[in-house]
């Protein structure tokens, strides 16, 4: 069997996940090829060699230009903020690489058009371009999409999806690069909002047509950063103030192409919800729950049972005929959140080894960006009904 | 101690949990006077007397103006459909009665802002007119609504508020009263979303400057009843089909005066959901969460704890320092839904005998009637942001 | 129709609660015949009277062989501790009256079953004699031994139980007549772990054969109590102390007929847990579990259904298929802790008018106290297993 | 920085875990030293080739006494059936290698004592030796630990604990070696109590006195095995059965030092429940409830609060402050089951570099041996109360 040599730009948290997820799918699934950790690229020497060495990188680049000229390196994964997506994308596929590009792929629609562009261009290739929606891969959510095609929910009526967290409800929390819209894109819309959205499709099989929305940036000055950031929230603020570009807050309502409605929140002003992504999608045949903070569990709502013995059952998904569970552990022995990024790193080489479709797409990833700009377009219209071009 | 003799009209769902609430509010409380069960309402003779004797009523009626013209009756609770609200609390106030009307106050904003003006006048000579949202007296709300006024949640960011049901999933459910615009004014939405605008703004202590809606009729068509209705979903319905005149499910975002965003639903095509009125408050000092199906439960988040031992606790509310609970059982022993129109029995007869303002007042009715209004004009409007008139 | 004159002896919190239940169940059920509240018992001639009045009993008496020899009772409902139970229960039988009896059925063995032969004697003559083990009556407990009955679970393996209070987990907690043996018979043995011995064998359709058992007593000095008690914990202690001679907590082991094991913890020292008493049932073919802190529900996993879908249901005991709730409200509009003496006095009436087999009876009340008989002797003899007596 | 050689010993279920933990650990953790995967040992040359290319390892040796004598390997990992386990060690230890050993110690108190006395001897050698009752490295357990030491529940009154399983449900479940006394010392008794009988006494930092059991097997012929086995439940079994030598089910009381009430029930048979270890802790300041199955998550009631504002909080334990916490996500991004095994990995090559007292200890092992010896011992004599020899 040989190897798949990936290359990856970043290293901070996703940079972190990532590693983990390219580290472990090898070991626990059996792949066609098995990814080798190539190289990892950073602007700082010091801290990427550093990186490399506790991530488990072979080698170390400052300049991502070089790190996809390597000749050990065939999938580029991009794990840096969204304004630099598009331009290293680009430039791997252009030179021959696959790549994994985190959420949202893009700040801009036109940049996502141009990603999709080159990715169109390079699938005739034969290489593979692919959006990091990793909670895709949560066992449970990869089952309720099963159950939902098999048609166990019948014709859907309603979706209602929210994310919320609560890392910015102290007004003291600095201002670090996810809340200046030129590296972030947007706030919470993008960061939250996006993952909603994809998932909602991807359960529901069908798309947005159309979005009704409001945003709110609650707190519109904190702290700038006394040094470079470190997780979340970053290092200490400073006494100065500087302004936040990008919304704490997006809620909207849509339509589903078969007509059933959806609601969406993403906030990170919810004291004491930590990660808490939760969907419930109501058809005419049952209903299905989740939420990430228990993301071993699924709830079913079997609406053709007895009235007498129906109720949301909670289905731990961890049984071996679950999604990605045939590789791990005896029921009920949960998975956590970094699983995601092995169950995406085991489809993504699989992908690239058999040929098949890749998904999530460039292109699902830029429709995605469509509904976001159709929020931001809506928000800033009192709200007005806005369709999602397709 | 006197006696409020009470006079209800209607006798179906409404009129049975009336009838409860005001036969045990007595027997459990401490009231300074004594309602009894005078004489009840209904246009058929036989069945009204039927109820009568079942529910505990000492008289029968089948004229609401006879109702109103008895001497041993002081209060007239009204338990019709929204169609018949305004012409028989006007003329009971008019008449110099005490009324009690259920939710919603009315099916339109106009007769609504008439009753208000009736309310208005009664007032003046002392009578007290109040609007049945029975859910303010859930102990667990009531609750919540102390923490908010006392401040533990801060500055509020964020109400979440849902009422899901499911009696309407089945297409095949018949076309009851509920389910015409001339008897009902509206469908989830008056019926559940009266209930959760009224919840929202109680317990924020604002209201609603403007909202965002859409509104969806999912089941056009649905059989005409064979005879008359029993329960929710009625008797089974024939082979022929009627249309459905209100809508199935209702969703809208807002702001609060504070700006503060909230978000709603109201629908009865929730697979599973029975009585799932949902709410969740987050503010900057922390968060509050209700489900309606645990309603001996309040959630309560204190973010200004240590975060290595914060979490949602879940309060039993059923301590004697809870509202309403010096007068039932241990803790622990819960309570069910019939017990707000206990509470609300207590509370009428306390605001009568003390004269203390009415609460929910018309007023308070008229207003949630306004928002209903204005979600209806944004949901045919494009969803554009439609201010609520103060 | 005809009434059933019904005479209670005691007015503390089961006085009350019993009030409720012969107050109500006329009115919601149909009836053969209805209660009425005919008198009222208790020593104090001033407390009782306000007790009538409060409660709505039509007469007071202050010696309970009076409300025995009245001709309109024709039920005597006692509600005293324990200490009292078989001389007013015998001498009612004896005077031709039915008896609805407060559970523990006595405080000893030889009381009980001098009552189970006046029981038997009064049987021959056409009368009742039913012991109070209300939670029977919670439409989930009802419903879940109608699955196990139809087989749902298949052969039993094993029977969870405990009841977990906290009121006595202060130790300045006052010294209650509960915390005496000579008049509670026993502590949270007899008044937690009566019922969950009553619930485990009713539920599973067997009788335990044998137990081991701890008991301890962890605060063996409490204040005296200043006045007369008020609630469980009554009014405030003096500075005196008195010796508790009952037990804090009893956890016990047993075998039931077919096989399978039972555990069961009745304890008052479980801080934060107010009235958890938690029933899990497993079989070969399912398993169900109730949690009386939310009693409106049942879980039950059904093990015949494939694992990818197979988990404990919520389900929502709610319906008009369940038990008893035919009467009551819409689907998801819960009931409380009294409903269960609403029932109970809806089967007691049905059985005096229907003839059918008092359930359950006085013999079944020995046989609990018999139970509980061999856990005090186990629990005194270094846990060794102990027969239970057929 | 040097590295850690490690060799281990089976590569079945716990074989994975543990080389997850070994292979992650020094990605995660700032580590003194890395652990690196030098050797794994099996006897069945292809297959322990295959699981060293599977799961990371170096190199493979068919004989654990050649991998004892490597020289690049200074810890042995033993994962195989109880019944090899003092043999192992003991040769490991004698060595010069540290040890971690899977739990049970051993199958006998007799073995585990010699095990013991083979760590004793090499701990003066500055060798290390562990056994892995990895449940103590759940964050929310550790973090439990310090809750309970630093006085948060005051003077404890119960331990509940309760590991229940389902996987031995259907008879029809094959008689792998789990269910053979002469492989596994004991059924539910040392695979699931054993981790209770540990948790609670680390947990309350005290021990048991004594205890009372009843134990049972319900199904005591299966089929007999057609291959090797493979999960839990092996391949599938033969038409011939096979006596299964070991409990299925064990429940025992039991006495802490302080006088406190445990309650323990361990077992297989428990339909639905698929890892439900659950522990409930009461003390007179507070209580901590715990459920493997959702293994994030810790519920703590302050009894200190205020009635109306306690109850229990869920505390999700992914803060940056709780155990282990520092070197993963950020709060709300769960945890799975095998991270207790890359916090083991942690642990052990800080107490090997660090010099610290290595814990749980082979004395710790064998403690937790005594008291199953004691519960078999009690259900053997008609469930007497039997001492825990210290």
């Amino acid at each position: 069997r040989g190897t798949l040599g990936v290359g990856m730009v970043g290293y901070a948290f996703m940079g972190a996940a990532h590693s983990q997820g390219w580290r472990t799918a090898g070991h626990v699934f059996d792949l066609p090829v098995r990814p080798s950790l190539a190289a990892i690229c950073g602007r700082d020497r010091a801290a990427v060699e550093a990186a490399a060495a506790r991530h488990g990188w072979a080698a170390a680049e400052t300049d991502w230009r070089a790190l996809i000229a390597r000749d050990d390196v065939q999938l580029i994964d991009i794990c840096t903020p969204g304004d630099s997506h598009a331009e290293i994308a680009i430039a791997a596929l252009e030179a021959g690489k696959h790549v994994l590009c985190e959420k949202p792929l893009a700040n801009t629609v036109a940049e996502a058009e141009a990603m999709v562009r080159a990715a169109e261009a390079a699938r005739s290739r034969g290489q593979v371009a692919i959006v990091g929606f990793n909670y895709r891969k949560v066992p449970a959510i990869t089952y309720a999409r099963q159950l939902i095609a098999e048609g166990r929910l019948g014709t859907l009526r309603h979706v209602r999806a929210s994310y919320l967290q609560d890392w910015l409800v102290d007004p003291a929390s600095p201002l670090t690069w996810r809340l200046k819209r030129e590296h972030a894109g947007s706030g919470a819309l993008g960061d939250l909002g996006a993952h909603i959205v994809d998932l909602a499709q991807y359960l529901a099989g069908e798309l947005l047509t159309g979005v009704s929305a409001v945003a709110e940036t609650f707190v519109r000055e904190r702290p700038l950063l006394a040094g470079p950031a470190a997780g979340l929230s970053g290092s200490a603020g400073t006494a100065e103030l500087g302004e936040v570009t990008v919304d704490d807050a997006a809620l909207f309502t849509g339509r589903l192409a078969s007509g059933a409605l959806a609601s969406f929140e993403a906030t990170r002003m919810a004291a004491g919800r930590k990660n808490a992504l939760r969907l419930e999608i109501n058809g005419e045949l049952g209903s299905l729950a989740f939420d990430l903070e228990r993301l071993n569990e699924l709830s079913f709502h079997d609406h053709t049972e007895p009235a007498a013995t129906a109720g949301f059952r909670r289905i731990l998904v961890t049984e071996p005929e679950h999604p990605y569970l045939e590789a791990w552990w005896p029921p009920g022995h949960g998975l956590g959140y970094e699983h995601t990024f092995v169950h995406q790193a085991r489809d993504v080489v699989r992908t690239i080894a058999e040929g098949t479709e890749p998904r999530p797409s460039f292109a699902d990833g830029l429709q995605v960006q469509r509904v976001l700009a159709a929020v931001e377009e809506s928000a800033a219209k009192n709200s007005v009904h806005t369709p999602v071009p397709s």
